[in-house]
């Protein structure tokens, strides 16, 4: 059995509308346009200070995989979803534009130019839902992840959340937490993809298999020595603490609590802990936790986080709402021409775009995007004295850069998103709902 | 390229700690005790009225893809997450066991046996977090849908939310929605891979393409037909649907608009399309839509409905916070024990289980479940005078049954979830928070 873990195609994550208009622009003439889609978020999830980016890496191995096979051919033939030449259009489809963004691990507002597509109509269109599946989720997953581990401090915080999230989400979920501060999930196919650490040790159920929970502890103890976590509330905490020490010896390396009023729980544990002369045994505290919970500990014994739901669901706000956006093309006699809807609650805002940080003794203070209708040099804000560009180049006409992919990927973005982190203003890191800690503003070059 | 549209090996779609017990319990002896595992709810998503079950089909697929090749092995072994003899085990890995459980679309409470995996301890545990993320996905999406779908009542609905969900779960929300009672998807991934009705036919960026909205309507109804649903809404929608006429003719067969005050628009547009003479043009509507705004335009005159975050996001709650749970298993002298934990907030309850669906006069009055701590008959409930048995076989030592997978599982669960909700009380029906429709009751067999 071969076993990549990951999908051979990737063509048909598409709606079906994108192939409807590939269709019809290729008899009009209108799908060699050249276009500029933009993809970016009108407000930040959940009326957070500030949004992460994540899974433009990952994103790039899907657009590799992003081409029609018999299969998806055969489908989309038999459906009638398009007719005979563009499944010959298809046959032959590779991305060949260019796509530029920002970073993984990278902040971002509202209006941020995440990620910039430009080719022609036909090559760029049918990438939107692929590129906002991917996007939308990962960044609303950061973003959470984010506050989470701000919130953690220098407690190490696990992700462990792959059971309430699909299979696939699961993977990216551990993926783009980690981006965000995390340290370690439990999910192995994160580990073997993504090289995200992995950690984990025992469940309930390993308690309920054994006669008693002695015959439990002394199992675990076995396998994996006394260095372990031991889950102590099964039956109840207090004996199962103390059972804990007298099997495995004061030097027991933690004890993991998965239910109770947690503050109160973990005072009475470290009291027992020490006590026992178990004074080096880590807490692991593991239930229902969000970035409040988490702050709300920060008093207490706690020596470690292990965060499940709310982190892969975007603690309240599962998608990063982003959008995929014509924002420049082509007209019929070649010349660039800025275009956005007027659609009442949804405008947007047309033209190229080029984005800068601005800051101040090192300090963030503001979002600076330059608009040009057209072909025009929409970097000359570079010229602001102390201003980081915030886009980078993923795609080059249709080769993709494989720096960001894979764990090197990862392991870079996180870095990033660290450095990124500092240079935000205090005021980002507070987690009461706000309106977003840099402003952004749009400068339109000449 | 070949291209299956699904991964090779779901083997690692595990939390460490799963492969952490099992080293452990080989150790001990206790990795061939049989046990019992139980997947099910503690409440219900959202305080809503009663879940819909949706996966188990695409969970018994991705059953059948769980084992572990030489790529699984050898990360394992890496990463020491396990010794050499429990890679041995690995390597020969297949479940051998039982899986019974409720059919998909059907509907289920707190404590509903959902799905009861029997086994050994070492085969049966490691399929907890693949198991859990497909049903806590799937149920999350079919149980929001499911009102969405009651709220719609005869219009047609369809689900357009891929690009607000990670791109493998978009797919597995399109075939939950239509599970529970959604027309069709626009992604084209489930149209092949699960033969739900595929639509769509334009985006703004069509519109914005073009030169003039008139050479977009133009180029789009000489590819679709005068019977296309053209999108009015880009520049302005009375000028839009005047246009959209002009160029179509009356026989116009549908406009979409995706902003503004729903109610307030669909109104003028019906008005200004019947003045044009186009009475029988469609309009469907798709900005925002929820289970409660569809139920605000019930009495405007909206055609058709398409969702999408909310849908996909399952409305407020994206996990449907299932559990799987050790309930059962032999001791050391191959005798049955009914287990469960104590935890404070977290109590479970043991023994094995058989659910049935009380009615009288062909309405559902009650979730009976019997509890046997052992290899009693559990299904002597079915004496009850018209009960439904709830549970099906889906894996009988080893061996999966097909008919709950691919395309012919999906129809015949949108036909089952179809039954079960003509059989529900009316109150289940309502869109307010409340408790549980049914009373789930719990009978110990002797």
């Amino acid at each position: 059995m071969t076993s990549t873990g990951v999908l051979r195609s990737t063509a048909l994550h598409t709606d079906r509308y994108e192939l409807t208009m590939l269709d019809a622009a290729l008899r009009d003439g209108t799908a060699g346009r050249r276009c500029v889609f933009e993809l970016f978020a009108r407000r930040l999830p959940g009326a957070r200070r500030f949004g992460v980016v994540a899974g433009t890496g990952r994103l790039m191995s899907l657009i590799r995989d992003f081409r029609f096979g018999e299969d998806e051919l055969r489908y989309l033939r038999d459906e009638k979803v398009v007719d005979a030449s563009t499944v010959s259009y298809l046959e032959d489809y590779r991305f060949g534009g260019s796509i530029i963004g920002y970073r993984e691990g990278e902040a971002y507002f509202p209006g941020s130019p995440v990620l910039t597509v430009e080719g022609t109509f036909a090559e760029a269109v049918i990438l939107e839902t692929l590129a906002l599946s991917v996007l939308n989720h990962d960044c609303a997953v950061a973003t959470a992840a984010a506050r989470m581990s701000i919130a953690a401090g220098d407690r190490p915080l696990a992700e462990m959340g792959s059971r309430r999230a699909g299979e696939e989400s699961a993977v990216a979920a551990a993926r783009a937490a980690y981006i965000a501060g995390f340290g370690a999930t439990s999910n192995l196919e994160a580990g073997r993809r993504w090289g995200v650490p992995t950690m984990g040790t025992a469940a309930h159920s390993w308690t309920l298999l054994h006669d008693t929970e002695e015959d439990a502890f002394r199992a675990q103890i076995a396998a994996l020595g006394p260095s372990t976590t031991l889950l102590v509330d099964t039956y109840d905490i207090r004996r199962g603490v103390e059972l804990a020490v007298q099997v495995a010896g004061p030097e027991l390396g933690g004890v993991r609590i998965d239910s109770g009023d947690l503050p109160t729980v973990a005072a009475e544990v470290r009291a027992q802990l020490d006590e026992l002369g178990a004074t080096r045994t880590r807490i692991t505290v593991t239930s229902d936790l969000d970035e409040y919970a988490i702050a709300a500990l920060a008093a207490s014994p706690v020596d470690a986080y292990g965060v499940g739901t709310s982190v892969v669901t975007g603690s309240g706000s599962p998608t990063a709402g982003m959008v995929y956006k014509l924002v420049a093309r082509q007209d019929a006699a070649g010349s660039w021409v800025g275009v956005a809807k007027a659609s009442a609650d949804k405008a947007s805002r047309g033209g190229r775009k080029a984005a800068f940080r601005t800051l101040e003794h090192g300090t963030a203070t503001s979002e600076l995007v330059t608009v040009s209708d057209g072909f025009e040099d929409v970097a000359t804000a570079a010229e602001h004295p102390d201003a980081r560009a915030l886009q980078t180049s993923f795609v080059t006409g249709g080769d993709i850069d494989a720096a960001a992919e894979g764990p090197e990927g990862v392991a870079a973005a996180r870095s990033h998103h660290a450095r990124v982190r500092e240079e935000l203003p205090v005021r980002a890191l507070a987690l009461s709902r706000s309106d977003p800690a840099l402003e952004t503003v749009f400068v339109d070059v000449a």
